[in-house]
This record gives structure tokens, C-alpha cells and sequence, in this order.
């Protein structure tokens, strides 16, 4: 069974996007996932096709109704289909690579990408929708957080990676920033690849390297920092 | 004179993708931004047009080679442009919503995709490239990121948005999450709006929704709610 995605959005013709190059096109070529849409609008009920209406209370922007998009939600996701609902929000939880390692090893994701002003609260609350945030900025719609959101999953799940692209000492795996890389040519413009690299000293690399990864991080992610020394003095 | 973003990618055919419609599509259709990418590998030197190579001191993945990107970099920006120059990369700054109006303000913006491994430190420095990230998370190259930096971005482009789609009260706006929203119908399954919504009473429809926000920061963001009590600490 392969990785299961199902998007509800206004915006269906954003899909794949540039999720359909590079490695999580290929995976998806190779079906290791599967990329569905659903068109929100399918589900109004007016001759105008509307999905919106002005907020309750007054204010700028449009709010999604709660009762068009329970609809849509109802037919992508029977009772019995056990993939999360993620509502795409910048009020959300925020989405981490941890998650993405959670979700990778799930069924699928069920993703509603917001649009307007935001989405009738009732709908959140009624279909148990989960709202996760890709980071602190708001985007015109859900749709970008989406393709962010699978583009971060869809690299984890079994086989798409290959070992040339093994993910162990990247940046969060790990709790750290990663390390500088360096590469031939080994003089470039005058500056030098580190001699530590070019020793062919296995041990002293790694040292090298970890400590590089401790100082960036307590340099630029004060907060990381902190969270990395908290759980090594757990273990 | 517009907005202008210059990406140097491996993969210019994500783009504009997504950014190609909705709001950011009809600014770029309008002329009020331009995007333009440039083909990293055109500046490769070998016949393979390689522009990676195996990391100093090993490890899996491959790295993007110093000479190659700063060749790309030089064409697409001269040194009298004085746009930023961003490296997307899990290692940078987070970005923000107060990055994404300060850069909405500035005369554009030079976008590098990373792919493999990382980029070649000595490109970093030499090109006074800045690291920024848009999530504790890793995706499949920086493209992706570009499109969630932009789409921030240019909505915040003066003349991007109508009234109608205001920003004001956004989450991160105004330091905290949004309150819910309602709309139509007043009953959702027996679910009905909160009734403070449909009083009329615009000093108290205030107050509900700046206590509904407070609460909901406080639950779920308890790192914005801290920096929102300094802020108004201090004013």
C-alpha cells in the first residue's frame, strides 16, 4: 500500500506542482505515494458556485463555510478512513520534521487548504480537523503549506531515497544545524578546503564536524540549542 | 519599478508553479512582480555539465560545487545589484513574517536553491549568500522554499491585495494568533455561532476576539504568547 494524499482546495490545477519533478515526482511515477485533489467548489450549492460569506461580527475577508466544506470533506474521507485531517493554518501546531517522520510511516494525509480569511470554526471542531502550521508568516492559501508539508514526507517514506541520499546527519535529525560542507575544487579563489577533511583522520572529522554543528547551532538557534542540551542530559 | 526575484535552481521548471496563479499569479500577470530563473547547470564547465561532487571528509550525498554556483551567481547579479542574496537552507534564520514585509519593501530578491547534500561553504562566504529557513524541517531542495518565501512575500506587495483581503488582524500580525471565524449558515449541524458574533455590539465583538486570540496563543504557542507579554511590556 502506498502513501496515500488527498487535497481539498480551491486551487486543484496547483497539484502536483512542483511535486511532480525530482525525487518525490519520480516516487510518485514509481507510485510509492499517490497525489489526489478535490475541488472544494464541486460542493456548493448555489448557481454561483460560492463557497464563502462574509465573517460573523464583521471585519476584512472572506470565511469558508463550514457546511460546503464538511460536504467535501465527508466525500474524501468516509468515517472509516484512518488518515489524519490536517487543516493547512497559520494558527496551527507547528509542522516539524519529527511529524513529517510520523506521517511518513501512516496511510496517507488528508490536507484542507484554506483560502479568505480563514475557515468557519464549526468544521474544524466537527470534523476533527488537525490545523498545523508550516512556520510563522502568512501565505495567500493552504495549498503551498501542502506541497511543503508532502514534499517534507514524501522524501521519508521507505524506498524514495536512496543511500546516496541518506538523511542521518542533516539538520534536525540529529538536533543540530548541520556541519559547512566542502567539496573539490580544493582551492577556490584563494580559499581552502579545511585541512581537518582533506586528512583522511576518520575520528578527528567527526569531531570537527560535531563540533561545527554545536557551535552554528548555539550561534544561530539559541532555542535548538537549548532543547538538544535538555534531552542529552536525559539519555 | 516591480518586485523582482531571480532563482538560480537545477530545477527552473517549478516556477512559477503554483505562484503562476491565484493572487500571486494575477500580481505576476499584472506586472507588479517579476520572476526569473536561471539554470544552475548552464554554468558547469565538463562535458557531464556535473555541478556537485562527493564532500570533503566523506559522507553520503553530494555537494554543490563553489566554482559552478558562484559562476551562476556573478551572471544573475552583478555587484551594484543590491537585492539580497538568500540561500535556502534548513541551517538559516527562520523566516518571518516581519522578513517577508521588510523584503516586500526592498527592490526584489536573489533566491539560491540548494539540492544534494548542501552547498560548498566557500560559495556561502565568498557571495555573502543569506541562510534562511522557512521551517524546522528538510525538503527535497530549496525550490520549494522559494515558493513558500515568495508567496509570503508578494502579497505584501502594495497594490497585491484588495481591501477585501486585508491584513491587519492576520495571526503574527499583530503578535497573536488569530481568533476563529464564523460565517453563514447560523446553524451548522446544531452547531451555532457564537452569539456575542451576531450582537451588533462592535466593542464587545472586539473584546471576544482579542480574548478567543490571547487564549488561543497562550494554548497552543506559549513561545509567541511570552515574546507578545515583552512586546506589550514595553510599549
Amino acid at each position: 500500500m502506498s502513501f496515500r494524499s488527498t487535497i481539498l482546495t480551491l486551487y486543484p490545477d496547483m497539484f502536483p506542482g512542483p511535486l511532480g519533478q525530482s525525487l518525490s515526482g519520480r516516487a510518485l511515477s514509481r507510485g510509492l505515494w499517490d497525489l489526489e485533489t478535490s475541488q472544494i467548489r464541486e460542493f456548493a450549492t448555489d448557481k454561483h458556485r460560492s463557497v464563502d460569506d462574509t465573517p460573523a461580527g464583521g471585519g476584512a475577508g472572506m470565511v469558508l463555510r463550514a457546511d460546503i466544506l464538511a460536504k467535501a470533506i465527508d466525500a474524501a474521507a468516509p468515517a472509516d478512513d484512518l488518515r489524519p485531517r490536517i487543516l493547512m493554518s497559520p494558527r496551527g501546531k507547528p509542522f516539524t520534521q519529527q511529524r513529517a517522520h510520523e506521517l511518513a510511516e501512516g496511510p496517507g494525509v488528508i490536507i484542507v487548504c484554506g483560502r479568505f480569511e480563514g475557515v468557519d470554526q464549526r468544521v474544524i471542531d466537527s470534523r476533527d480537523l488537525e490545523e498545523v502550521s508550516i512556520g510563522d508568516y502568512i501565505l495567500s492559501g493552504g495549498e503551498i503549506g501542502a506541497i511543503t508539508m508532502l514534499d517534507a514526507i514524501v522524501r521519508l517514506i521507505p524506498g524514495v531515497m536512496g543511500n546516496m541520499e541518506s538523511a542521518d546527519t542533516e539538520s534536525f535529525e540529529t538536533g543540530l544545524l548541520e556541519h559547512p560542507q566542502y567539496t573539490r575544487p580544493a582551492d577556490f579563489e584563494g580559499l581552502t578546503i579545511p585541512e581537518v577533511l582533506t586528512s583522511g583522520n576518520h575520528k578527528k572529522i567527526a569531531e570537527w564536524q560535531m563540533e561545527q554543528a554545536e557551535k552554528l547551532t548555539r550561534q544561530r538557534r539559541p532555542d535548538l540549542w537549548e532543547a538538544y542540551l535538555s534531552s542529552e542530559d536525559e539519555s
